[in-house]
C-alpha cells in the first residue's frame, strides 16, 4: 500500500517520455493523473483512470486535488542566499542620485555585504538566511543551491557554510551548498591575489572537503573579480578534492568563461550573457548547464541578452535561478524569475518551467534525484490553482501556489 | 476610550507634516510609534512614549507590533479586474513565434476577453473577480479602483459594474469604479464610431449614474481606441451626470491626451509615457495626478518612459498601479510596481510608497478618505517586517505584508 495517493491533479511531470507532448506549452502532461508515494519517493504516476483499484484501497491518505496542476517542486540552483546586513538603503541611495563610488566611500557595496556577515553569529546568520529560505519555501521551491563567498577568511567562509548546511537539515528543503571563496578578493589581500588563490587552495579547499562542508566549488570570473587562469588554478585543485564545479561566467564581458566551464568539466556556467558560439559549443559537447538569471539582468539594468538562440540549436540546456543576493537580484520568486525569462530573455514559458525543474536539477548534478514527476524521484512537488502550466510563467512578479510537497509529506493540506 | 491601539510599530505615515523629513528616503516617519483608531478611523498617532497613558487603559485591545513598519493601506488606483477568460494562452503562444495577426485570426487579443466576459455570468465573474481581489488584499491592497470595458455593450457593461460594486461590498475593500466604455469599438459598431459614442453619451451614462453604478468615467484615447474629439464628447456628457474623470493618455503615442485630460479637469491621465512638457505643465495647473503604469511598460517592452523629471519640476503627483489586466498587465503586487517604478523609471522609493498611497488616493479623489496615517483618516494600514519603508520597493517581484487593517479591523493577528 503507498503512503499517500493524490488524485484528479493535472500533472506537469517534465518527465520526457511521459504524457502528452502535442503542443508546444506542454511538458509531459498528465490531464486528470493521480501520482502515488512510498517513503518519501515517488512510486506511480499516470492518469486517475489507469489507478490499478479504488484510491482508498491503494494509499494509507488520498488527497483529492480537485483539478489543481501539480508541478515537481521548484529548484532554485543559484543563491547567495546566506548573508547578513541590508542594502536596501544602497538602492534608495543610487534612486536618489549617489555615485556607486560615493557609495563605496561610504561603505556600501559588496564589502558592507561581507563586513556585515563576517560581525554576525552563526545564529544571526541563520536566523536571517531562515526567513529568506521560508520565504522561497512559499514560492514552491524544494530544492535549493546556496553559496559561501561573504565571509572570505576560513574561519567566516566555514560560517556560512554550517548555516547553509543547517538549512537543508532544519528545514523541509533539499540544500546544495557551494563554496564561493573565490568571489571578491578580500580587502586583507589586496595586491596579493596569488597568496588568496593559494590560500584558497592550500588551507580553505581542504579543510571544507575534510569537513563535508560543500558539494561543488564556484567561482567568480569577471575583471572585477577573477581571471580565468587563476579560476582555472583553483578548479584543478577543488576536482582533485572530489567538488563538483560551477562558474559565474560571461556576465560582463566575455572571457572565455563559458568555454573555461565546459573545458573544466563544470556542471554549470552562469550568467553568461556575453558567451560566444565557440563557448556554447564546448558546453554542448560537455553537457555544462547554461543557468540564466534575469533577475540580475533586470536589477543592474543590463542591456546584452543571453545567447538564447545558440542554446537552442546546440542543445545547452537552460536553467534559471533567482541568484538571490542583497545587492544585484534582491528575489525570492522563481515564478517571478520565469515571467522574467520570458518577458527579457524572450523564453517560451515551456522553456521556463523546464529551467526551474529538470534543468536546474542537471545544474546541480541532482538529474537522477528530483526536478521530474516520475517514478524513483525525489516526491518534491508543488500545487498550483492555474488553467495550464505556461500560466505559471504569465503573471508578472510570479504566482503562489496553494501548496508544496516535501519527500512526499505536504506541508499543508489541500 | 480606543476601539484599538498598536504599539511599537515604526509609522511610515505620509503625512506630509508628521514626524521627521531628514532623509530623502523617509516620507513623515515615526519611530517606536503608536496608532489609535476609532469607529474605523485613525483617532492619534504619535511617538509611544507621548502616549497619554498606559496603553491597556487607553484602549480595548492593545497590539504589540515589535517593531513592524505600519504605512497606509496600499492603494491601487488603476486596475481591470473584472473579466473573464484566461490569456496566458495567447502569451505562450506570442513567445513560440506566433504573430499577433495570427493570434488575433485566433480570435485573440482584447476581443476574446471581451467573448469571455459576455459569456460569463454575473456569478461566475464575480468568483474570478474575488479571488484576484483577494490577491490584492494579500499584497497589502485596502483601496482598489476597478474599471469596466470588457463587456462593451449595456446588459455586459452594467454586468462589470455591479460585480465591481459587489466586490466592494463582500470585501474587505473600498473599491473606486469606473465606467470605461470607451475602451475598445465593440465589432458591433465597426464603422460606426460615432454612433457608439452616441450611444455611450444617450444610453449607458444616463443609465449608470442613475443606478449609482460607478463613480467615474476613463476612456482609452489613442489611435487604436478613441480619438480626443470622442474622448472630450463623452467627457463632456459623463461630467454633466456627476462623474469625475480619468484618462488612458499617451501610452502609445502623443495624441495631446495628458494636455486633454488636465483641460477637462481629470483626476488623472494614466500612462502618459508620450506626454509633452506642455501637457505637464496642464497637469500640473489643474492638479491631475499622473498615474504611471510599470507593468504594462515592462509586460509590452516599450521604450519609451514616461517624462518623470517634467513631473518633478513642475509638480505632478505621481502615482503607481497594478493596470491588472490580462493582456498587458498580469499583475497583482503593489510592492512589485513599486519596484519597477524604481528599476525601470528611476522613480525613488520614497516617491513609489507615495505613489501607492498618498498620490494614488488622490488619483481617486479620496485625498481627504485614506492614503495617510492621520487623524481622521480611514484606519487603512498594512503592516510589514522590513528594515525601513525604502525596502518595500527593493524586493523584485515584491513583498508580502505581515498582517493587513481595513477599517480598524486587522485580517489576521500580528
Ligand atoms: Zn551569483
Ligand atoms: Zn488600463
Amino acid at each position: 500500500m503507498w503512503d499517500r495517493l493524490w488524485i484528479n491533479a493535472h500533472l506537469a511531470t517534465l518527465a520526457p517520455h511521459a504524457g502528452h507532448h502535442d503542443s508546444e506549452t506542454e511538458s509531459g502532461v498528465l490531464r486528470d493523473g493521480a501520482i502515488a508515494v512510498e517513503q518519501g519517493r515517488i512510486a506511480w504516476t499516470g492518469l486517475c483512470r489507469e489507478l490499478p483499484g479504488a484510491p482508498e484501497t491503494l494509499a494509507q491518505e488520498v488527497i483529492d486535488c480537485r483539478g489543481a496542476w501539480m508541478t515537481p517542486g521548484l529548484i532554485d540552483p543559484h543563491t547567495h542566499l546566506v548573508y547578513a546586513g541590508d542594502r536596501s538603503g544602497e538602492f534608495s541611495e543610487r534612486l536618489s542620485g549617489v555615485s556607486y563610488q560615493e557609495i563605496a566611500r561610504r561603505g556600501g557595496g559588496i564589502l558592507s555585504t561581507v563586513r556585515a556577515t563576517r560581525a554576525a553569529s552563526e545564529d544571526e546568520l541563520f536566523a536571517l538566511s531562515e526567513k529568506r529560505a521560508r520565504r522561497l519555501m512559499a514560492n514552491g521551491v524544494t530544492t535549493l543551491e546556496i553559496k559561501s563567498g561573504y565571509g572570505l577568511t576560513l574561519e567566516d567562509e566555514l560560517k556560512q557554510l554550517r548555516v547553509a548546511r543547517r538549512l537543508g537539515s532544519e528545514l523541509r528543503l533539499r540544500v546544495h551548498v557551494s563554496f564561493l571563496g573565490a568571489h571578491a578578493l578580500p580587502p586583507e589581500f589586496e595586491g596579493r591575489r596569488d597568496a588568496y588563490v593559494d590560500h584558497l587552495c592550500a588551507d580553505l579547499l581542504p579543510r571544507i572537503a575534510a569537513e563535508g562542508l560543500a558539494d561543488s566549488v564556484d567561482g567568480f570570473c569577471e575583471g572585477i573579480a577573477f581571471q580565468p587562469h587563476e579560476i582555472e588554478r583553483l578548479f584543478i585543485v577543488a576536482r582533485d578534492c572530489g567538488f563538483t564545479l560551477r562558474l559565474h561566467a560571461d556576465q560582463l564581458s566575455d572571457l572565455g568563461g563559458a568555454m573555461l566551464a565546459a573545458r573544466l568539466g563544470a556542471l554549470s556556467a552562469d550568467h553568461v550573457e556575453y558567451a560566444h558560439e565557440e563557448g556554447v559549443r564546448a558546453m554542448a559537447a560537455q553537457g555544462t548547464v547554461a543557468v540564466l538569471l534575469p533577475g540580475a539582468f533586470y536589477f543592474v539594468r543590463e542591456e546584452k541578452l543571453p545567447p538564447v538562440e545558440a542554446f537552442r540549436k546546440h542543445g545547452v540546456r537552460m536553467a534559471l535561478a533567482t541568484d538571490c543576493n542583497p545587492g544585484t537580484s534582491p528575489l525570492l520568486s522563481p515564478t517571478a524569475v520565469m515571467n522574467m525569462a520570458c518577458t527579457l530573455f524572450r523564453l517560451t514559458p515551456r522553456e521556463a518551467l523546464e529551467g526551474h525543474t529538470r534543468h536546474a536539477a542537471a545544474a546541480l548534478g541532482l538529474s537522477e534525484t528530483c526536478g521530474m514527476l516520475a517514478p524513483g524521484m525525489a516526491a518534491d512537488m508543488a500545487l498550483w490553482d492555474i488553467t495550464a502550466p505556461h500560466e505559471l510563467a504569465y503573471w508578472i512578479g510570479g504566482v503562489v501556489p496553494v501548496g508544496r510537497v516535501f519527500a512526499g509529506v505536504p506541508d499543508q493540506a489541500l
